[in-house]
């Protein structure tokens, strides 16, 4: 994951009960879309992701610097509020601060909770895993909730992904974006990326409190 | 990862270079699907993955023993290269006796070129990674390659799925398979596993060698 010239770069910082998917879908996508992902880690080292499998990443969060992108993966509700909750403020500050050099502010899943508590949605319009909805409503009445449940929002140099696996399209998407549509489409075929799920099922209509 | 009373058991051996998505994307679809994952590798520490995220792995391949399913990833050519022309046969010789204490036998991408150099295809109908066609054609005639691309294709207890993200598909059919329609939905339910591509392609015509 050297620097290498001319490619579009993506900054993503994890942290311990990160969503495996979230990070690990879209970095797929980004390598075969020609994007360099630079995988940081809010403390360095072993990080357990929710569903068990552990990653390794020495680099800790870098002084901001110019990146195309920022991609903030989700997690459970724990994690979310340790970070949300952190007296010290280190990922939202880092956020805010690299989100200041980054052509581009995305998340995926839960995520957008982490950049609405930084600030970073105020004023744009948003989505999340569709379980989250209510809480970025409740608790973040600047950012505007898209209608119903994008794979992914686009609002000006905002990029918000649905629930886990919504990070694969959207990850598409952002390989177009930075690098046009033949870069995506090569993503699409190097990973086989035409998807027909065996099962059907609908999303939950989620309680969502008034605005009122 | 540790046992839990009743789950079902899915065992993954990944092995320097294996590909990040065949291993991640299915092991978060198992997950969220009620079914243990127990990741093991061929030399157990950190395991840089083709895209360059590093897993931590610390169990090495174990004792042959009774699981629901073994699931086996792909890579690149290079790391096939390495495992099948490995004197020692510490993988395939591993597959071989883990395949017969395994309910379901099971590949995503360039896994089946594994299984199949393992002989474990042989007299069945499997599929690969769309460019890996050829090579399951030309070196392994005992194995039948399944019409077109399908996401996965089943014979008997063998379970092959097409490239890379094809394992998301082909995750979910696993877990209806040990735990039920229901148990795939709530899967899919809770990765929001609903995708739309941004962008189209179409695979390419591979070049199918002669089997006359």
């Amino acid at each position: 994951m050297g620097a290498e010239e001319g490619k579009p770069r993506v900054l993503i910082p994890v942290y311990q009960g990160v969503d495996l998917l979230d990070v690990c879908g879209p970095a797929e996508m980004f390598f075969w879309g020609g994007l360099q992902v630079d995988l940081v880690a809010e403390v360095p080292g072993t990080i357990v992701t929710g569903s068990g499998v552990a990653l390794q990443v020495s680099a800790g969060l870098p002084v901001p610097s110019t990146y195309d992108a920022l991609w903030v993966p989700g997690a459970g509700s724990a994690s979310l509020e340790r970070i949300i909750g952190d007296p010290d403020r280190t990922y939202l500050d880092f956020l805010i601060a690299q989100a200041q050099m980054s052509t581009w502010v995305c998340s995926v899943c839960t995520g957008a909770l982490l950049l609405a508590a930084a600030g970073l949605l105020d004023g744009y319009t948003a989505t999340t895993h569709w379980s989250a909805i209510p809480d970025l409503l409740a608790n973040y009445p600047k950012v505007t909730v898209g209608d119903g449940h994008p794979r992914f929002q686009e609002d000006r140099n905002r990029l918000t992904g649905g629930g886990i696996s919504s990070g694969l399209d959207e990850a598409l998407r952002l390989i177009e974006i930075l690098s046009g549509t033949s870069a995506a489409q090569e993503a699409q075929r190097v990973s086989q990326y035409y998807p027909d799920p065996p099962v059907a099922s609908l999303i939950p209509n989620v309680i969502v409190p008034s605005l009122g």
